[in-house]
Parts: structure tokens; sequence; C-alpha cells
């Protein structure tokens, strides 16, 4: 079924077909900020030393097929992998005797564990924690005969991008399908696309959403005299997916009428401080721009700090370990992006031992646990005692593998053959760093075409990859739940050469569905 | 009072106050598409071959001080205005006996009059005729002493601009003054500014909104079998103001359901034809990437053809009387774009001589009247018998004057001290070809900073000029007037030792006001 479905999408484009999609489409984006700053290697700084030009994100020209019951299966379960994570991150203990193992190995999380102890130490000041997370999947089609199953890529709990522009890529691929309004021609005629439209998005919606209920639910100022209020996106320098946040921040100002400020994550300090004399930790933010000001900060919203790069010196662990301790809400928390490392996933997945998720989701139905656990794939530590060690070295067996890092970010996934013998180059006491991940089997025939953000328009088979975006805000003490939603999604289409999916890197498009 | 107003504004931004409104805009114009292309002296051909990069059309940082009695003089009169050229425009043997003068010394307006007269010749098959009009002024502030009054510089009859991005800017500077909300410190604090904000700026319904009015009294099909009906942009190559005229279009299709197409006016005849056999003389227009799709034209707006560089050979000149001849409603007709020549309002403003102003606004009342012309600045034709020549000549008087070409599209006005010589160096038969204009004075104090589109950041002293935007639809036979409306403003503010007002050229900066 699966197969038919793809084996003649997307239709033919016809030179003069081919030229009106892809002009129409380079500015609609202008017109609608589905845009990035370009990289430097398209635009120079010599050419824009301004840097004022943008360009357009990359995106897809047709919106991609999708199981329509994989899709909602993803949607249906996004709460209750919102109240997974949130459960997880309580367990200090669980998450802690996990760690233990790669913090002699793996700089990165032994760094973050010591910001959660030494903050532990001192008390948190605050025990509301605030998620937005995504949880990316793909469709699993390991025969033409096996109907689609839906398999979770992974779950990240810090940084979730690009829920400020797939819900555009929506509304992009909605009106190529509906325009001209009343005789539809701008996509050649296919029965995918005949009276058919992408899902309704509400990225934008739901993960501001959850940003203002943080606001909300922090109260009142705790400073005396009492400040104005804010949510603060600390934010990477250079960041070419900036209009990705803006959505989010502008959504925020706009609807729920809550001041937003960006800060790099290299000024944490300049332009932040928690007063020495207030044992409540508010972090007071001074914008640069207004002498005398203060803000104090509800929510502090993380685009940073996931990846080891973030982290140029001390200073920038000082930063994180600063905004920890305030008594500011953490989007994430240093645990809750702990939570999210591969091997946490690894272990859910693990089928002898004990039942993580059973202990977890206690109160949650077994049925809707099982569906859940599900969309798990096999996947393995490289332990001397596992099976993973034997099935990442044998090259037939890691053949149908992926060999994935830790931590968040893409860009460092090691495939199939090449496992053995880069697992090889590494010392084995490194390899509990690494997760073996059976390999996703998505639809063999997928196709699609692809505007990147240098102007050039790509064909050909293509890997997709949805997420789900969900929101949750608890309470680290006891684990209450006060704010628990899902809304919006995310489809990002690579090429089927290219390994990675990190679209602000340039491998992959952003993308819509529609359903079959 | 005016000098008092200006001489304190803008307010004086530190350091880190302008790096955070020059951020702040460059990414809000880039998430609101209030953008154009790049020139290709900023990003060349070779950096971006497949033209996929935009950037910020030049804006200011701050709205610009306006005078309110001004502002609503200019809004309140518009109606009038739309009526005045309506009237002109139907009055063939008027618009004639002026012309007759050019024909021999202005190729272009002899071309526009063999057009006309072309089709009149065969009998047009449209009597309905549609004006997007803007009419641009400035305060007239010859003392301090006076209160200011408000003086045309022009009125545009064809390709009026910017509509589409004057109320981005509008949003733009009203956002910033109110950033962030129950806070507001994106300014540094003045008086001006503080609980002000720029008016409601509709520009994008009201010009949508004439043009949909077109498109639906155009009425039926008039094709047998009935073909679907649309609205058609005739636009030039390499637009880099692309932008602006998609904010129509978009409003067209999302708001008005009416499908809209861009043609580029070199490729008329490539996908537009009349049927010989069918009388009515429908222009029907065949999308390139739709194969055997017909659509009729029920409206044909030009953003083109309003320049002799728009008419590169003989076959444009054919493919405006093709578009001209068809049944198509046409904003403009040839006719009423002659009537938006500088040589009609020079005659329009006439002190001595018939009452042109009575006659076309017959039935108006006289204090109405009145009020229009106290609009009109002094201007002269260059006749050998007139005041024109002599004030044109001697540098003393050249001084307080603009010598303006008939056509539109700005780049080619001459100013002050240069007049004399430049009339010298040209025969006297090419002289009525120009009208001599008193320099209207506007506020001398005033300054403001803006945004360029290459990303420089310039201030000082500035001269700033308001459109009001309008739209009337008549019948050409007997002068019925269907649809007349004025709503939205453009303010254009270019710096003060920049002569020319074209903002697309890159000389001046997209605003908006704030009234006192």
């Amino acid at each position: 079924m699966a197969d038919s479905v793809y084996s003649n999408y997307p239709p033919h484009l016809n030179p003069a077909q081919k030229e009106f999609l892809v002009r129409t489409i380079k500015d609609w984006t202008v017109q609608h900020g589905l845009m990035i700053r370009p990289a430097s290697t398209f635009i120079s700084k010599e050419s824009d030393p301004q840097g004022v030009v943008a360009t357009s994100a990359p995106v897809t020209l047709f919106p991609s097929p999708f199981p329509k019951s994989c899709f909602e299966e993803a949607q249906a379960l996004q709460t209750v992998y919102n109240r997974l994570y949130a459960a997880i991150t309580c367990d200090e203990q669980w998450i802690g005797d996990i760690m233990e193992d790669l913090i002699d190995v793996d700089d990165f999380i032994s760094h973050l564990w010591k910001v959660h102890l030494a903050v532990k130490e001192e008390g948190y000041a605050q025990s509301l924690s605030l998620g937005l997370y995504r949880s990316d999947y793909m469709p699993h089609v390991p025969s033409a005969s096996t109907p689609p199953s839906l398999k979770q890529v992974e779950f990240n709990t810090i940084s979730s991008s690009f829920g400020g522009l797939s819900c555009l890529v929506a509304s992009l691929h909605t009106e190529l399908l509906n325009s001209p309004p009343g005789h539809p021609i701008a996509y050649p005629s296919h029965p995918l696309l005949d009276s058919n439209q992408p899902p309704e998005n509400t990225s934008v919606e739901t993960l501001s959403a959850g940003l203002a209920a943080a606001h909300t639910a922090y109260g009142a100022s705790k400073s005396s005299p009492a400040l104005p209020t804010c949510i603060l996106f600390v934010v990477q320098e250079n960041e070419r997916n900036v209009f990705d946040q803006l959505a989010l921040s502008r959504q925020l100002t706009k609807v729920h009428k809550v001041p937003v400020f960006r800060l790099l994550s290299s000024e944490v300090f300049d332009h932040t401080h928690i007063p020495v004399s207030n044992p409540s930790r508010p972090l007071i933010y001074r914008p640069p721009h207004a002498d005398g000001v203060e803000f104090e900060v509800t929510t502090v919203y993380l685009r940073c700090f996931y990846t080891p790069t973030d982290y140029k010196s001390e200073r920038d662990w000082e930063a994180r370990t600063h905004l920890e301790r305030s008594a500011a809400i953490k989007c994430p928390t240093v645990l809750n992006q702990l939570a999210g490392c591969k091997v946490v996933q690894q272990v859910l997945a693990e089928d002898n031992g004990p039942d993580h998720l059973a202990k977890f989701l206690a109160g949650t139905d077994p049925t809707t646990i099982a569906r859940l656990r599900a969309t798990f794939a096999p996947q393995h530590d490289l332990s001397s005692s596992g099976r993973g060690r034997e099935l990442a070295l044998n090259p037939a067996t890691a053949a149908n593998h992926v060999l994935k890092p830790q931590r968040e970010g893409g860009g460092n996934n090691i495939y199939k053959e090449a496992i053995p013998e880069f697992l090889r180059s590494l010392p084995e006491t490194e390899w509990k760093r690494w997760i073996l991940m059976e390999l996703i089997q998505p639809p063999a025939e997928a196709q699609n075409v692809a505007l990147r953000p240098d102007g050039e328009v790509l064909s050909g088979h293509v890997i997709g990859e949805l997420g789900i975006y969900g929101t949750i805000l608890w309470d680290q003490a006891g684990g209450k739940v006060l704010h628990n939603e899902q809304g919006g999604w995310l489809m990002r289409t690579k090429a089927k050469d290219v390994n990675e999916g990190g679209v602000a890197t340039g491998f992959s498009s952003l993308d819509s569905v529609v359903l079959y």
C-alpha cells in the first residue's frame, strides 16, 4: 500500500510548472518570514557586512505523503510522552544511576551533572519545570505487505526547534493546493493532492502557550519593590534560525502580552544578576538599551547550551549554573536536558529488566503504555555484556543500525557499514558514549523536490521525519502537572543519501504532510 | 510651533539603544515581509545567481512627526481628488487639447496618445475604468510663525506604489512604541512618542478593495463557454519591489477569493490573446504552468508601462495597445495615465483662465473645491508668453523652484540653481516638456535615522512626503462613479541633501507618522 502511494509522487513538473512553483515559493517565503539568515559560505561577510540579508528556509515544493494512522498515533501519544519525561526528570536518583556510567567518559554530560549537583547542594530556588518537547518519528515500513508503524527517532527536551517555521510550511503548501481560489492549478493534478491538505499546525500557539503558562505560574515578582516580569530567550551568537524563535516571541507578545527579551548566552552575566540579599533568588534582567530599567525573569527559555560548543569556557558553565540556581522557571532544567540523552531512550526501550514505563507512567492504562512502547525502535548500549556490541561490530548487522551519541543536536551520527570501523578507532572505554539503534525503514520510494537556501532546486529520493510538539509544566517537588498539551508538528525531509537531519545546517528541508 | 516639535526629535540614541533598535528592525522586517530584493550593486548576481535572497526595505527607525491638520485634510480631500481625476479622464477633448502641444516634443506622451487614438478608432470595448491613486503632499511651513499648510507634490494615476509595505512600517513603529507590552522601552522616552501612535493604515485593504470592485463590476465571462475570471498584474522584469505588489495579491486571494496572476510586460503576447471571433474582445490569459487552462481577465493592473524604459521596442507599445483594446478593465487606461501628467496639475493650478476645478467637480460644494485648490503649489509652464520662463531662467527665482518632466516615476527632477543652466542646454522647443513648480518648504528641522537595504544606518536632516491612497471605479461613458474610497497612506522620508524621492531606487526610506 505505502509503496503504491509513493511510487508516482510527487507529480512530474515540466519546466514552466517548475519555474512557476519555485518563483512562487521564493516570493512566498520572503513575504511570510519563512526565512533564515544565509550561511557565510553562501553570502559572505564581505558581501553583507551588516548582516541584513535573509534567504528562504530550505523547503520542499510539495507536501510529503504520511500515513494517517501514524500521524494520529503520534499526536495521541504526545501528552503521555510529556508526562513520561516529566516523571523521569522528577526521579533524580534514576537519572543519576544512568549518568554515573557516562560521567567518566563524557565531559559534556559530566559537566551538566555537576551543574545539577551544585545547585542541588545549595537547594533549588524553583520547583516548577517547563518542557517544550518535540518527539521525532518515522513511519516504519519493513516490507511492502506490512502496514506502516510509528517509530520514534528521538525525543528532544531542549531547544526543540522549527515550531516557528513548520506551521508556515504547512500554510505554504495549503495555499499552493488552493491556488488560485476556486480553480487550483499551482500544482499539477494528482490523486494525493486533489481535495487533500496538510492537517492544522498549531506549533506556534502550542509552544508559546507553554511558555505563557510558566510565566503565569511563576506568580508575582519576588523582588521588593516588585519588578515587571518577562520571559528571557537565551540564544546563540550568530543564530541563523532566528526567525523560528521570533515567531514564538511575537506570539507571546501579541497574544499573551508577555514581555520577551533575547539574550546571548555569552552575555548572561553582563545583563542578569541574582541579588545576594534576596533568598528567593529572582533572576533580574537589565535591558542594555534602557538605563535603570529592571525586569524579573519568570522563565528562561534556552535556545542554546544544548551542545558542547555552546560552552566555550568555564564562564559559560557558570552562566548555566547561574540561570539554574535562579528562581526563574527553566525550559529546560539541567535534569530535564539530561533526561533527553539517548541513553535514557535506550534504557526505556530495554525489553529485559525493570519495566520503567510502568513505573513512570503509574496510573496510565496499560494499553496506552503498550502503544507508547510500540514506538520504540530496538536500541542497545555497547556494554561488554550486551547484544549491542555484537550487532555493531559485525558489518552484516551494523548495516541495519545507526550509532548515536548521547547528546542532542544532530550532525554526529554514524551510519551502517561505517559503524565497526568507527568504533574500533575509539578506545573501548568511550563506547558507552554511544547508543546503537536499529534503523527505521521509511518508505523506500518517497521522493520530493526541495528549494535550498542558496536557490538551488534538488529532487530525488527522500526520507521524512515527523516531529510532534508538546509542552508540559510540572512541579519537581511531587510531580504535580500544571499544564500538559500537544499541538503542532514538523515534517523534515532529507535527501536519501544524506544521513543527517539538522535542517539549519542545510542538509534537509522543512516540509509538510498530506495524510493517506 | 512646527519648529519646536522637530528641533529635539527624534530622541538621542546611545550605542546600546541604537544597536537594539537596528537589530530589532532588521529582524522584524524579515519576519513580516517588509522586504525588497537587493540591488545588484549590493548583492551581485554572482553571489546569488538564483536570486533568492532578500533584504530589508529602507525604513526609518522612528516615525516622523506630521501636522495632524494636514494629515486629516489630505484624507478628507482624497475622494474629491479621485472624482477630479476620473472627471478629467472622461473629458478626452480637454486632455487632447493639453497633449497637443506636447506630442511634437515628447515621444513618450505622443506614443501614449497614439495608443488611445488607435483604440478609440476601433472603439473601446470596456467603458469602466479603475484608478488606484496616490496623492503626495508635504506640509508647507514658509516661516516659523505660520501654521503648516498642505501642499500637493504630485498626483499618481499609474503604478502608485508602496501601499503593500507602508502599512507594515506603521505596524513596525506601532509595535516598537508598545514594546514590550505594558512597559514600553524600545524607544527612549520622548513627549511626541509617549502615548502616541501612527494612525491606522489600511493601504492594503483599500487598494485591494478597489481591484476587487473592478473584478466584480466586470461581471460574467464574455467567453463562450464561460471561463473562470482573474485579475492580471502586469509587471516589470527584475522588479525589486515585488513584495509591495504581492501584499495586494495576497489580500485579493485570501479575502476577496479572486484569482490573481502576474505577467511580465515583455510576455503579454506570449500568454494572453483576444479571440478574433469574439466582438466583446475578452482578454484571455493562459497560465504557462497549466496546459490548456484559460482565464478571462477582468482587470489589468499595471505595475509597469509608466516610464519610457518600460517600452523597449514597438512590440511593447503593441502590448499596451493590445491590453487597452481588450474588454478587461484597465488600472489605469492610457487616458487616465495621461491625466496624471504634470502639465495637467499645472493647468489645474493656473490662477487665470477658466476654472477647471469648478467644471470637473460640478455639484461639489465650493468650499471643498477651495480647500482642494489650496493644496496646489504655484506652478507654471515654460511657454514664451508665461511667467514660468522668467522664473526659471533667473537664478534668484529658480532657487525657489523645481523643474519636473511630464511623466511619472521620479528620478528626473531638476532643482533650484541647476534649472537655468539645464534649460539653456535644451533646445527651446523641448521646454514645454517641463513644468516649473514653486518649492514647498517642509519643516526645516526635521530629522530621522534610516536603516538602508545594505544595512547601513544613516541619520540627519530629512524631508518627508505623505501619500494618501484612493481608489475609484467609474464609467467613462457618462462618468457614473461605482466605487470611490480613500484609505491608507505612505510616509516617505529622504535625506535632505538628496533631492529625489523614489524609495525603490534607494534614495529615501519608508516611514510612518505620529501626528501633532
